[in-house]
């Protein structure tokens, strides 16, 4: 239903344009400050953080996108203005406000993110300089991306093309979050755009939707923050016939492929990660016990550091199963590890602990399948490996 | 209101014997087969994982200590007999008919405990040809702590004298933990006893009391395990005046003291723990949420990573209270660090980085205070730092 563009990113869909800029936030000289706009204003629609403690940006956002538009967003690595009190929001609005000078729009139509370290005054005078050199473009999609990065290694972005009798339009996407990454979001941004025409109340909707399989089943280390947020907006140019509720399966299934792939690159660049893992859970009581057993095993720090050492300790992920809250009864479980029946019925089968150690040693993606044979739930979490290095990583963040 | 006994442990109360010997469970050479045991029949009470993945010993135990009674415990390090099936619950019930014949009891006054790796059988030739070695004695509860280690560096034991004018009695406790432990149980064993007379309803009541503000506040890595269990044996020599609801202040006190001694042990010996972490919420909403928030803190990996670093990231610790579920009002919120205020009603304090950092560095112990100022609230949490040893010790655990 949908075609993958090559290299695409936020700007591939029409209309869309963005820039960076080098504004010394971060302490090393990389791209910290960019602006992502379209040339007419977007329906968008948000999800942010659970947490009772929110940055300053994710209270400005949440007003601004509330009325259902917004036509751009401006955003920052290096500083998360969070728990930076009464001056931090001040900031925030100070951020949507320069943008919005220089994009001769209205401050309430700017979205604002910020990423970085927690409790750190935003640097305004660096964001006053900044903003202005900012070139938005057409082309700029990718600079965007490596503008947001904080301890990312890799560039997490996609676009695709939705082509079809009655319609065509374009979906891209880019998102950041490496640590501090788990359901209800994470340490991460996301940002989606399009040019599709889409009610404003189904766009909603299928952000739900789609961040409830996606960017809610990864986890790195159980660690959320005040600053999450998926960004979506609509422009509209692409002219289809509208897309709402009783005709957006295809934007569903496009939107749906966006974030699970933004949400796998998260979990697959995880701090100190050398490999994704993939957790199947199926025929749960139901869908919701399904997601919570295949979150709580993709949280499990023993089954991460296992999975670094290539050591089928299945006996973990049981262990992880047991405590997610999921009806289990032993006597039907069924655990895959790779593809290798690891326990049948609830007793262990006799696989060779050899074979499946050096299968996994070789594995980029190990795969958990947990069969708990109860119902008809099913769910995929994603998660990654344990390792010293994210040990390492976060024990000097800030220092 | 107790005196704790120098180099107290099980065998300090009255009438408790204890012995092991090595039975070749462990890969090493290690003490790994235990008994526990009274001269006469105890009142006795349990409490055990939450997990619905229960080992064996755990399945067998619950049934037998149902009446309120026992006289021994069996207890085995190498093997948990876990996810084991059947054939599991057979070899559990033999491990007690073994030690019943041993010491010519019912198998139902005993209780069996086992601990380390899951999904492997249980060597019941081990056991058989090991049990009737051990030689129970008056001063065999070090030797019997030893015993139940597995990846504990340190013994985990205390022993408390109770005397007043009306009373005069012992409670002796020992321990293991260091992996897979987080509130409700953990990878935990701990077995305590008393030579008082206690009524059983009261025994019950207090060691779920005890172990609500110890056993369940202390989180190494957020796993639990389906072997956690707490055992309480009571064999009334010490003719106390009998010891209930009414009267059982100074025992339920003493009880709780080993349960947070042994608790703290825990969190200290924690696997690749190099100190532990002492976290206090003042003024929530109430005791439940205070114990959740505290609970959250502890569990926070990069709460954990920061401290091992001497990293005063505090935003991280708010970010895990943030999502903790308790009510914040971030405008509201004070957090001290060892002492030192660094967050005031929600916003960043001038405290100096480099003093604390250096601080951090020399404390053993490493306290976060969070006041709320919400309500009257309290509870502490106990946990450790997270160290690259931690994933060195498990990614290689059964390989």
């Amino acid at each position: 239903m949908f075609d993958l563009i090559p290299s695409g990113s936020v700007t591939s869909a029409s209309g869309f344009l963005a820039g960076a800029v080098r504004a010394g936030i971060k302490t090393k000289n990389e791209l910290d400050l960019a602006i992502l706009c379209s040339e007419v204003p977007c329906k968008a629609a948000g999800v942010f953080t659970t947490s009772q403690i929110k940055s300053a940006p994710v209270v400005l956002s949440q007003r601004h996108i509330a009325k259902g538009r917004a036509q751009a967003i401006v955003a920052n690595s290096g500083c998360a203005n969070a728990c930076t009190g009464g001056p931090g929001l001040t900031d925030a609005l100070g951020m949507a406000s320069l943008a919005a000078a220089k994009l001769g729009i209205s401050p309430e139509e700017v979205l604002v993110a910020s990423t970085g370290v927690i409790g750190v005054p935003l640097p305004m005078d660096k964001i006053r300089t900044g903003i202005p050199k900012i070139k938005p473009a057409g082309t700029g999609g990718h600079e965007f991306c490596r503008a947001i990065m904080t301890t990312d290694t890799k560039l997490k972005e996609m676009a695709v093309q939705v082509d079809s009798k009655t319609t065509r339009f374009i979906l891209g996407g880019t998102a950041k979050g490496a640590g501090m990454v788990h359901p209800n979001l994470a340490t991460m941004l996301c940002f989606i755009v399009t040019d599709a025409v889409v009610g404003v109340d189904f766009l909603r909707a299928a952000l739900q939707e789609a961040v409830g399989c996606s960017f809610n089943m990864v986890s790195i280390d159980g660690d959320t923050s005040p600053s999450d947020c998926v960004f979506l907006l609509a422009n509209g140019l692409a002219r289809n016939q509208p897309i709402d509720f009783d005709n957006g399966g295809a934007f569903q299934d496009a939107l749906n492929a966006i974030c699970t792939h933004l949400a796998k690159s998260i979990a697959r660049d995880g701090e100190g990660a050398t490999r994704l893992i993939e957790i199947t859970v199926e025929r749960a009581e139901d869908r919701v016990w399904a997601r919570q057993a295949a979150r709580t095993v993709a949280s499990s720090p023993l089954v991460k550091a296992a999975i670094h050492g290539n050591d089928p300790n299945w006996g973990r992920i049981v262990a992880a199963l047991g405590r997610s809250g999921a009806r289990v009864r032993e006597d039907r479980l069924d655990v895959y590890l790779n593809g290798v029946c690891v326990m049948r019925q609830g007793s262990p089968t006799s696989f060779k602990k050899e074979d499946l150690t050096s299968a996994l040693s070789k594995s980029d993606t190990v795969s958990i399948r947990l069969c708990l044979n109860l119902g008809d739930g099913q769910a995929t979490a994603w998660g990654c490996d344990l390792s010293e290095e994210y040990v390492t990583i976060n024990s000097a963040y800030t220092t």
